[in-house]
């Protein structure tokens, strides 16, 4: 065998051995995209602020404005709702919020109450976020394993952690859906199997 | 030099090549996606009707309420509105919309106007979709290059196109970005460059 056949047999083995190794890894990553976390924590257990959520997938939207509600909404005005999108797959596979679900409630302002396509309430300007976190393990004892967070303002560092009577106890009275207000977000129900 | 040793290097040399290879080949990827399109034709110009959108970017929400508008909005209630993921991309690095941009309304009726957050308006049930595409070849005879788009039902294969002044025209005279009505979109506002 000439040194240069040796050569290219020693460059193409790795090459298929490459390959190979892509072909098995690919099932790997795909099992940690899986797992992947986008609640992430202090190592005191604090949730750090959500970031990028926007890009997340939308659930729903509705709107408390301050003039239905004695101009003290407790949520003012408009929800934008989102949950991150490894948590929204397993949604769509199983029907269950998995440990490590994040939902995001962004607010923003009214910013008009007539437009081009008639009366309502139209998107101002943010007003800030919420969020809650569903784990077994980080919050075993919380009102079926959900916390709940209020941030201090964008640009805070991590939430703050909300007593079940604060939050937990009204979603576990009426929302419709382990703790989440899927009667309001019809493209969850959407999405549920078997619907 | 060993054998063993030439085998090795034979070995390390292609693993770097084929790393070279990856290196090169990724914006050659990357620039395909990017010219990836959302809105689908057929052979005659029409347009097909868009699927999976509501895992597309969510823009923004607003209603127009029946009981806000003599029974009868023009947009019956909730507008969810969502803009191809690529698009999106597009308007982040740009501040424009590129050809191909599709964006789709979806109506969603007003299930109920009382909840734990207070009063206001909540999302109930689907109650269609409208859609509109930028496209400077495809719609070069249409104002600002959009053309709008109804459906008869989620089930239809393709949209109906709409006369200017069914649509457009209302659009050029009171949206503020391109023929988008961002003064409701704070998602869209806050992702344009420079802001």
């Amino acid at each position: 065998m000439s040194q240069l056949k040796k050569t290219l047999l020693g460059s193409i083995a790795p090459l298929m051995l490459s390959g190979m190794l892509i072909a098995q890894v690919a099932p790997v990553n795909a099992s940690e995209a899986d797992q992947k976390q986008y609640a992430r924590f202090t190592q005191d257990n604090e949730l750090l602020t959500p970031r990028n959520y926007r890009e997340w997938m939308f659930i729903g939207a509705q709107v408390t404005p301050k003039d239905m509600n004695d101009g003290k909404p407790a949520f003012p005005e408009f929800h934008n709702v989102y949950i991150d999108p490894v948590s929204w797959a397993h949604w769509k596979r199983t029907g269950e919020f998995r440990d490590g679900t994040i939902i995001v409630k962004e607010l923003t302002g009214v910013g008009a109450k007539q437009s081009a396509s008639g009366n309502g309430y139209f998107q101002g300007d943010f007003n800030g976020i919420a969020a809650t976190v569903k784990d077994s393990k980080r919050f075993a004892d919380r009102m079926e394993n959900w916390a709940y967070f209020t941030f201090d303002s964008y640009d805070a560092k991590k939430g703050n952690i909300q007593d079940d009577e604060a939050c937990a106890a009204c979603h576990k009275a009426n929302a419709e859906e382990d703790m989440v207000f899927s009667q309001h977000y019809p493209v969850l129900r959407a999405a549920k199997p078997g619907k």
